[in-house]
């Protein structure tokens, strides 16, 4: 364990005896971070749209440019945690910026993620072949949940951008929906007949399904963040071992959250 | 935004000017909150023992217990993240602490996410009933899987501990024993017959599978905090884009990384 010294705060420090420069110094910096951590969001939000686009079209081009992008995601996320950790080694925050600091911190690593899963999608992409057998109502379905995984990325900006806890326990309701399509292309797959490509592209598919519900999932994350940073008490708004907290799903998987 | 004041750390302080009992009172907080996190661990490594068996015997009472008991590991999660909150606010930490800080703030997130890893596959058990058409060749790389998982969620914390880097990055080699499984278990399932129970239960040991790789990549996770935490520089041992970063796997999802 590294043993190094450390610096002291003003024990009678207080906002009063701050240099004003200083104060606002440090609030602009906070700021430019929080708007850095939300636009990697928008980045995700984009990513996600190509990688819905190179699934629906089988576009391999299309798939590998999103692999290779995802290196502006990741760099927006060592970008943002460098300047949080090189702020907190100049100034001890107060109580409030320290749990904005610790939310955005949650939250870059979230888009982080969200980033990695857009790259897992697409790498499933030049595996189905040119012209894989396509059932309808499974890509449908794909669709649908992932529409729904982008619309979730925006209301988990827009509900931290604005400290909107109701806009942000609203996504636990819009992740049902994400959670229904999951298991009904479970059910769907199950029933697909005994043609091997059909039955490949379905599992296929199936894998594909985990990756969005892990999106929505993600997005839940940051909606409890932004509780967090309003409230200051942290919770889950569904708990992986408490499923009867949200509305009752039923079959499989109910309700599984965390990632 | 919060507009608050925050306390100045005192420009001109260092190691020399703090009272060494201030001193050796955060180096003793900030120990204990690292032994705290990383007992987090050894409950996440009982759990997964637990869902093992719960899996193997079709032990639904035992799932039961796992489900429940997730509430300790996401009270041990709530509760070093508050201490780490709370030793910030009171004094501004050095670069190094800082950086355990951070890491110790990712490291409580991958163990709280695995317990919830195994609560999502506990979830599971009971969906596929008393007797289910269990394929050897299929619960085998299950079982292998879960041993790998454990027995690197034991070394990640080894690493950790020890601030060991190298056996930090050997976390890859071991995680590619489990992406080798979760390859070998979707092709056995696509193989799997025509009853639709045999294949139901090969799909619903796809998802306990792909849940088993999730641990995995939390460890890797957690090892590269330790190279973090030891160099300061934070990458990723495996990169989503980068996947010929490690040694080439072959097949479906190969090195797919992230949460």
């Amino acid at each position: 364990m590294p043993t190094s010294g450390r610096r002291p705060t003003s024990p009678g420090g207080s906002a009063r005896t701050v240099p004003v420069e200083t104060r606002i110094h440090f609030q602009e910096e906070l700021s430019a971070l929080e708007l850095q951590a939300l636009g990697g969001l928008d980045m995700v939000a984009e990513s996600l749209e190509r990688t819905l686009e190179a699934v629906l079209h089988h576009d391999v081009e299309l798939a590998g440019y999103v692999i290779a992008d995802d290196d502006r995601i990741d760099g927006r996320y060592l970008e943002v945690r460098q300047g949080i950790l090189s702020l907190l080694a100049r100034q001890a925050p107060v109580a409030t910026d320290l749990r904005l600091i610790a939310a955005l911190l949650d939250l870059i690593r979230n888009f982080e993620r969200m980033g990695d899963q857009c790259v897992n999608i697409s790498k499933l992409v030049p595996l189905v072949g040119r012209e894989p057998p396509v059932h309808p109502e499974i890509i449908t379905r794909i669709e649908r949940m992932m529409r729904q995984a982008i619309s979730q990325v925006q209301q988990c900006k827009q509900a931290f951008a604005r400290r909107d806890v109701e806009l942000a326990e609203d996504l636990v309701r819009q992740d049902d929906e994400i959670d229904r399509c999951n298991r009904e292309i479970f059910a769907l797959v199950l029933e697909t007949g005994d043609d091997p490509d059909a039955r490949e592209w379905g599992m296929t598919m199936m894998l594909v399904a985990r990756q969005i519900e892990r999106v929505g999932d993600n997005a839940v994350d940051i909606g409890e963040q932004t509780a967090f940073v309003v409230t200051g008490e942290f919770r889950e708004f569904t708990d992986a071992s408490h499923p009867d907290a949200v509305p009752p799903a039923i079959g499989l998987s109910a309700g599984p959250r965390g990632e």
